[in-house]
């Protein structure tokens, strides 16, 4: 069996907690976002990372290193309480030289449905689209 | 409708993500977990933060602040590409003058399973199991 996650969340006042594992760098994550994304925040910002960490990955190995790259995800959620998130979208921009579109687009669906952990482990019912900016185009 | 979740992350070299809301105080999220958690890790720190902020809210509601407030959250994976999280245990730690065992244990389990958006995006097959240490015991 693999090695499970262990992390901590130590409470800071008010709604503000430091997270992460022990002995290593912890993010702010606060209630009401001001020092730090809150926790719906925080799953989205999770969910892009991980993706990003494998299409950084794939292109590089493919011998077309990204030069730069962002994402920009929006997270839908229902009225109604817990407010689940309903959708969500990532706008992925990736600039580099010799990316072709069709590489790019192979990679984030790799990343996103085949490697994704942070993704397999959502309410399978909860859908995540993309769409991609290569080169501003 | 509500206000979407907004963020964005930008790539920072190696497997290094800033992570958050435009503006706003960013997380370091790491491929790694070198530099910050890894998107696994946050995903579970999200989860633990989320219970958190409300069950602080609650004991302080009921006039029953916390001293001090801790989680330590241990998330097993599958062996299996995407090695999504087949189980996640967290265990709270809480101080304070005059909380009772059942009013925190109540707390606990409002927090998870009626206000919180992150663990209500999760796979509902995903358990998310509890247990409480109170002033010690």
């Amino acid at each position: 069996m693999s090695t499970p996650v262990r992390i901590s969340v130590d409470w800071k006042g008010d709604h503000n907690f430091d997270a992460g594992r022990e002995g290593r760098p912890s993010i702010r994550i606060d209630g009401d976002g001001a020092t730090g994304p809150s926790p719906p925040d925080a799953l989205i910002c999770a969910l892009a990372a991980c993706v990003s960490v494998d299409v950084v990955d794939i292109l590089a190995k493919r011998r077309t290193p990204v030069d730069s790259y962002r994402v920009e995800a929006v997270g839908e959620r229902v009225e109604t309480i817990p407010r689940r998130f309903s959708h969500i979208s990532l706008k992925v921009f990736i600039n580099g030289k010799g990316i072709e579109r069709a590489q790019a687009d192979r990679a984030i669906d790799l990343a996103l449905n085949k490697y994704c952990s942070v993704k397999d482990s959502l309410d399978p019912n909860l859908p995540v689209e993309w769409t991609l900016v290569l080169n501003g185009e």
